[in-house]
């Protein structure tokens, strides 16, 4: 079933032990879209400016998703400057120009309309509520945010929460958001702010899912953690937690039946591509991806955890 | 099979968010043994002072914990006093008196000598050479050590490392010790210094288990990740990574066939330990556990993971 992602189109210059590369594609909903591509129908809804060109458009038609909702404005597109010299985990931002984004109003193209699956990623909780309330009629509705919002922006922010069915945050997001600083307590909180299910992303440790299930008989809680695959070469972070959302939330929008096995099924398949982002910079790993190395993968972090 | 077990016996005075406890029975030795003796006969190596009384002796008789090794000397046993309070991951030492563990001479009862493990608790790695080569005909040696030894003692340390099959460590103590921030990287380089099996606790995130297995025919490297569990009132982590080896040493000393599937139950094990020591302050939970806890908690960390 079809995925519409609302979310930045960007250009990102990033700097990390491995090197540098100035203004490669990027953005949290081109990082979401090309991970979903390999599991659903994925359509995307962003303001690019003039500066987008073949080049760019040419890595979303290649995976067949659906840019009618990339709408182009006068100006430039959005552009973010970061490095992770010291650490890996966490970005040092040099520069972030809206350029286009600032006056972005997203405009949901009719042939969106019947998407079953909705993806809000990391931008303004404003602008989240609007695409929320154009697409009344989804089945599942997952988001993203960011410290910024959850410091400056936390009215609009609890009002998305409301219209959440699912929360895909880090660690230090899930405790500031709750004002808590146990894990446990900090996800009990912010799920009774809305979403039945939030994924807490531990970075190179893995993610937790908290997750109330309605669908086996009765409201059960349980919680699942997939691991990250340690790995031996991180070349660039940049994009890992979109691509985490995009293989969770594609992999649940490709099953009819959405059991607490394919919930934790679909932690492993974030993980999974969370683990292809990290290895080249930008989208450079995902655009060379096949099915079958993330069927093998998947596999990989299988025999990780298989206990007996 | 019994293990002997080398390391301190002490007091310890600590301050969590939780509160506040004075002198409570603590050490390196202390935490390990308790663990471990839900799984198999273990045996300790210790100096205490004067201010070591019945009660704490009581502690390990309890458990049928062997203390002839416990040697009394005149003056006072070692006492630390530390806090948790800005983040219960990670210790705040406020005092460190070795007292009688300054001139200590580790002795080897002559009925510990049919020990077939052996485990150095984290001392000065010249303590731990000799206990090891004091008893060469144990069948597996596991040890743990800590920062200081591995800035300022790594000759030391590095001749203990040649003698261990087992090294269990922190994260920041595996990178330090390898001088690599990649955790893959650095297990590779610390597995090359002497133990074949390394094992990398992560705290609340779980721990790694590095692997060279040559029981399958063939050597085989493996990884395997076992999570912690999400824990909903962290008391005070004085203790939990020596719990953690307890019980991942005392599973395995309890075993005949040393296969990959032991190992990573071994793990599951000192999960299981550590999570339980971490409930209440110094060894208060683990002095009241139950073998049926233990394993309902085991049935709870496979839940945990169990993918399909």
């Amino acid at each position: 079933m079809a995925i519409t992602v609302v979310g930045s189109v960007a250009y990102d210059s990033i700097e990390t032990p491995s090197g540098r590369r100035e203004r490669c594609l990027g953005g949290a909903a081109t990082h979401f879209a090309l991970a979903a591509s390999f599991f659903t129908d994925v359509r995307v809804i962003a303001v690019v400016g003039e500066d987008f060109g073949p080049e760019q458009e040419a890595v979303f038609a290649a995976r067949n998703i659906d840019t009618r909702g990339i709408e182009r404005a006068p100006g430039k597109s959005f552009f973010w400057e970061g490095s992770y010299l010291d650490n890996l985990n966490e970005a040092k931002t040099h520069q972030t120009d809206l350029n286009v984004f600032a006056t972005f109003e997203p405009k949901i193209p009719e042939a969106y309309r019947d998407s079953e699956y909705l993806f809000l990623a990391n931008i303004d909780p404003a602008l989240q509520r609007r695409v929320r309330e154009a697409m009344p009629d989804v089945r599942l509705v997952a988001g993203d945010t960011m410290n910024y919002w959850i410091k400056d922006h936390r009215a609009a922010l609890l009002e998305v929460l409301k219209g959440l069915d699912i929360l895909l945050i880090n660690d230090t997001e899930a405790r500031m958001l709750a004002g808590n600083n146990n894990l446990v307590q900090a996800a009990r909180a912010v799920m009774a702010m809305g979403p039945g299910t939030l994924v807490v992303k531990h970075g190179e440790y893995g993610a937790t899912l908290f997750h109330k299930s309605t669908q086996e008989g009765g409201s059960t809680e349980r919680t699942f953690r997939a691991p990250a695959l340690p790995l031996e070469a991180v070349m660039d972070p940049t994009g890992a937690g979109d691509s985490f959302a995009g293989g969770f939330f594609g992999y649940l929008a490709s099953q009819r039946n959405l059991s607490s096995a394919v919930y934790r099924r679909a932690m492993f398949y974030g993980s999974v591509m969370g683990s292809f982002a990290v290895e080249r910079f930008g989208t450079e790993r995902i655009q060379a991806l096949s099915r079958k190395e993330i069927d093998g993968r998947f596999e990989l972090f299988r025999e990780l955890t298989h206990l007996d």
